[in-house]
């Protein structure tokens, strides 16, 4: 394999945590059923739920698990918008959110009849706390969201002001911490919120799980209804194997965390430098320094297509992503560079590298070497329409 | 361990399909990033889906991965009830099915105004077809599910005649193949039903995947929104290991079906008679011979309480079921039995004992061997009320 630098689309599993997972799987037992295989399995999980609730700063019954992160964000957004009181119908959620909470809102305005007030971004991807904490005003509001790390252009959001401001007006705050994740501290104790998503397979896990932490005195709808697993919140039998696996890798992740953000912030900084150096017209999107997740670097890349770059990049053996989620393979501005107050040829001119784990020196540099000519060559392709 | 006769709740992993996994998961790249490593991944995933289509007797692209069963079965029956035309609010769903149907028609009707036509059982727990085609006519119907096979009782619906009746009705019809998967051939082409749910872990494979077998014609609102994955209707990261894992399990249980059958069969002949002759007071639910899932054999023993059977006949190490849900350790009369117009003691003295590929003759002969001490002892103790 090449030189790997999408860590934020996923990440290497966890050597351990393949090993726990494959461990797991050879034992049998659904951890509903009454019999000693059954409470083999369920002490297993409950194991592993503990260990991702320390991870978090939670108590285990407040951790729900779920498919994943997307999973857990239409679970908080869907099922607290439906366990909110009569009248409150409107939703508070900045613009540049995830595809998992911009569409679900969507479908909620669409479908179910909710109002949504987007919060604007500052230059650098920035969540405005003023318009923030505006936006919560009024009594008719079910509930806000808002991404704790902007997974686009890694920007670390203001989420204690952004939690103090829903307090203060009474609101139910979910946080995104999907690319917060292993990246920065968390304690969902000393937040206050009311529920926060998270995903496996971004700290090392396996894809296939996630979970949604969920406060007491928080109440949802589910959006998986049957057998009444997990207090009822999300039915289905429950994945011990996944669970455990989670749990190693968490575990690994909050403990090496200071650790690797010292060391991802020294190979973030030598890449950004070494891009201005390479390309001096490249432009970073979003903040510089500690209010920057060590993981993350984000580039426009004037009169360069995005994705010409990156499949030019990949043929050099060097993978990173435009940011944006392409599907079809069809180039889109990001939604989060335009918010950001950028032109849309800019916003379809980004490339997004990530860092992770098993990311050394020798990556970025790879990337580097390989940097001016695919910029060159981009460049003189220039923009074609899409398809 | 002991001897294990629960495989109904969920059944080993198929050796080759934990090698699948692990040898997976060692991957990296999400399939939806388009650079190298995405498109590898994608490779894997695809192929799967091939392999469990094929098991299926469908197309590749009417394969919808789920996160299991259940949220399969919930995203057949909320997102077929949301796509039906406006005036169609009606369901049509036979007593008896399981947890996953009950418990997402329940919610339609509280919240989102679906009125449900229940259709009975008969004795041996078999839809009766004639009140199923009666309950399909009108124009108000959005759709109907059943079970394939009854996963307390291990009676074969009659699919044919249901889907015939649904098919002149114009009614589209969802199917829960999970207890049917792996234990009768199933082909979706043939049978021209809209959808059908099923579950790896039924079937060797993993906890944590599932499928919604999806034909082209029919449509479902997502009940999980975010990046647009699998043709939009199920959003979140795709998991590669845990589909390839399916597909090698999916492919071995359907090329041994045949075998395993008669095999099967011959075990479960040979416990039915066994229990007969040693507690002539059991009573077999459901239908005899060809008529029951090879795999299952489910009693009631009057007297005596099923979780006082299954918590004896665990400590002599024989692992089953009272076949009911039983979360919290709260017996609850079966509403399968209930249906077929059994008391509601006889509901609350049921045990189920199902078969699956690594049972023995010496299995069988162990839980007959174990049973008649089991079934002395609950009977003195008898009934109590549940807490």
């Amino acid at each position: 394999m090449g030189v790997y630098l999408d860590h934020a689309a996923t990440t290497p599993m966890l050597p351990e945590a393949i090993d726990a997972y494959a461990r797991a799987m050879s034992e049998v037992g659904n951890p509903s059923s009454i019999h000693s295989a059954g409470q083999n399995a369920r002490r297993l999980l409950e194991e592993a739920r503990e260990a991702v609730a320390a991870s978090l700063g939670c108590d285990p019954i407040e951790v729900v698990f779920t498919s994943g992160g997307t999973e857990a964000i239409n679970l908080a957004l869907k099922g607290g918008f439906w366990a909110a009181a009569p009248g409150k119908r409107r939703l508070v959620v900045p613009e540049g959110e995830h595809h998992a909470t911009i569409d679900t809102v969507e479908w909620l305005a669409a479908h179910e009849g909710a109002q949504v007030t987007w919060v604007a971004l500052d230059e650098q991807g920035v969540i405005e706390t003023d318009a923030w904490a505006e936006a919560l005003h009024g009594d008719d509001v079910a509930m806000a969201s808002a991404l704790w790390v902007n997974n686009e252009v890694g920007a670390i959001e203001p989420v204690d002001a952004l939690a103090a401001a829903a307090a203060s007006a009474g609101v139910p705050l979910h946080l995104d911490a999907v690319a917060a994740y292993g990246h920065v501290p968390i304690s969902f104790r000393e937040l206050g919120v009311a529920a926060l998503s998270v995903s496996a397979h971004k700290v090392g896990g396996p894809v296939g799980i996630g979970a949604l932490v969920l406060s007491r005195k928080a109440s949802v709808v589910p959006i998986v209804h049957g057998g009444g697993q997990q207090r009822n919140v999300r039915s289905g039998t429950q994945d011990v194997a996944a669970a455990v696996s989670f749990a190693v890798a968490a575990q690994a992740a909050v403990a090496s965390l200071d650790a690797e953000r010292s060391r991802l912030t020294g190979l973030r900084d030598r890449l950004i430098a070494g891009v201005r150096a390479a390309v001096p017209e490249a432009r970073l999107s979003g903040p510089e320094g500690s209010a920057r997740v060590a993981s993350n670097a984000h580039f426009t890349f004037p009169g360069a297509q995005g994705d010409s770059l990156l499949f030019l990049l990949d043929a050099a053996g060097v993978a990173v992503s435009t940011g944006s989620a392409c599907q079809a393979g069809i180039p889109e501005p990001s939604h989060v560079v335009l918010a950001m107050g950028r032109a849309a040829e800019e916003a379809s001119s980004c490339l997004r590298v990530t860092l992770g784990r098993t990311t050394t020196q020798a990556d970025v540099d790879a990337f580097l070497a390989a940097l001016p000519d695919a910029y060159a060559r981009a460049a003189r392709a220039g923009f074609t329409t899409s398809a």
